[in-house]
């Protein structure tokens, strides 16, 4: 009742995780690019796509228990990959950028995840 | 081609904005919010819905001429609400919690948005 149907537009995708590692844009978002490279940090979202399925998606505590005495900690309170849309946000270093290459520093997010969008940070 | 289909969930909406600022989270979603008052600031992740349409989504570059000397930056270095997925976030002051509604200060959304996320931050 309260959901929506909204088209996410993959604009890339970690092509490989390391120290540094590297995402590709793909040639019909690069124009976007434009300047990033102004910036020493940027942000992030990836689709977090191996959580996307019921179970991930709807998932309201998480599974460990909390550090604390009682219960568990609701996913709103954590970066949980389980959570109703599996958005991820990093801010990570901006090494360099090589045409559809952007190589960071500080990337949390699997080999083959989408990238969603970047904004300067 | 690389485009994927995902169905955002509306978790909650933007009640009213003002200094303190009012999230109203939906009644299915409220077991997601335990503990999250451990947090003096969370992230927001909305859905600015004012630009999900094929103008807003298909700009690459923004429209005012940048501040340095040769021509416009590309979307993804900026905060613009123009991009390929209409996504803000934001990081806000939780002053606090009241059942269903989160009082935050410095959120910079319309009232009406929808939010489809929050994470520790």
């Amino acid at each position: 009742m309260n959901d929506i149907e909204a088209k996410i537009k993959l604009i890339g995708v970690v092509e490989k995780v390391n120290d540094i590692s590297v995402i590709k844009i793909y040639p019909e978002y690069l124009e976007g690019l434009t300047a990033i490279e102004d910036y020493k940090k940027i942000m992030i979202l990836f689709w977090m796509h191996l959580q996307d399925n019921p179970q991930g998606r709807s998932k309201l505590m998480t599974s460990r228990p909390r550090k604390r005495k009682y219960g568990y900690r609701g996913v709103f309170a954590t970066h949980s990959p389980h959570r109703p849309n599996p958005i991820g946000v990093t801010v990570v270093e901006l090494m360099k950028v090589e045409g559809e290459r952007l190589f960071v520093k500080g990337l949390d997010a699997y080999q083959g995840t989408p990238i969603i969008d970047l904004k300067s940070a």
